[in-house]
């Protein structure tokens, strides 16, 4: 049982993408060719292969969210905002965790709403993509 | 080359996802009881299995969007706002558009800002989910 406390963050740790991660998800998933080819990535905007923009929140969240909140979601609300700050190319350490930023109880129903903020920062602390997803629980 | 007229909708056509379409897709990405067990999914909240949310954004996107708009895309920005209004259910009828809402020229650095609305609505015209996405494309 959780306690939903306002301000808890949970550390999720590093990850690395490597070429073929990002290659591998985009082909799926967002087959973009800046995500899928490497020789047209190096001529696009960003010089080389980067990421999709769901990658990094899709693995984290299924690896590292969902083995520890999974069985109390009751259902997701609302992804509120999801910026795309800087790109994640391959091999570049992208450090994770979700933080909970509102907790709304509703007694009556029987739930709980709560509010995580996701980051993924790069090494200097800089984002490369925030995320805040409502999501309703068991309480 | 696409004019970016804002008003301009793009109907993308009715998808219904089968049990084994939503299973699937959730086992990769989504991996909660309720997208991927149809016996659990009958005792949770919802009465039955329900497609995971990023589901039908992620398809109709990816096969009726990115044809059409992928080669002009330079990033994307933010998702500012998602809504999971109802659940979608395996073979309900999910009628898909995305409606540019918003243009931004930037002649100086040579991109345009489109801000697209992506609705998903059922036979009566009510929302499944609503997306804003603002992308960064060529002009």
């Amino acid at each position: 049982m959780e306690d939903w406390i306002v301000g808890k963050k949970y550390d999720f740790g590093v990850t690395v993408l490597s070429e073929q991660d990002i290659i591998d998800f985009a082909k799926q998933f967002d087959p973009l060719e800046f995500h899928i080819n490497k020789e047209a990535a190096k001529k696009h905007f960003f010089r080389g292969l980067v990421a999709s923009g769901p990658h990094i929140f899709n693995l984290v969240h299924r690896t590292r969210w969902i083995p520890v909140f999974g069985q109390t979601v009751i259902c997701g609300k609302e992804v509120s905002s999801w910026k795309f700050i800087r790109p994640i190319y391959a091999g570049q350490k992208v450090f994770s965790s979700a933080t909970i930023t509102d907790v709304q109880f509703n007694k009556e129903r029987n739930y709980v709403e709560v509010t995580w903020l996701y980051e993924f920062l790069n090494e200097k602390g800089e984002p490369f993509q925030t995320l805040t997803v409502v999501v309703v629980h068991k309480p």
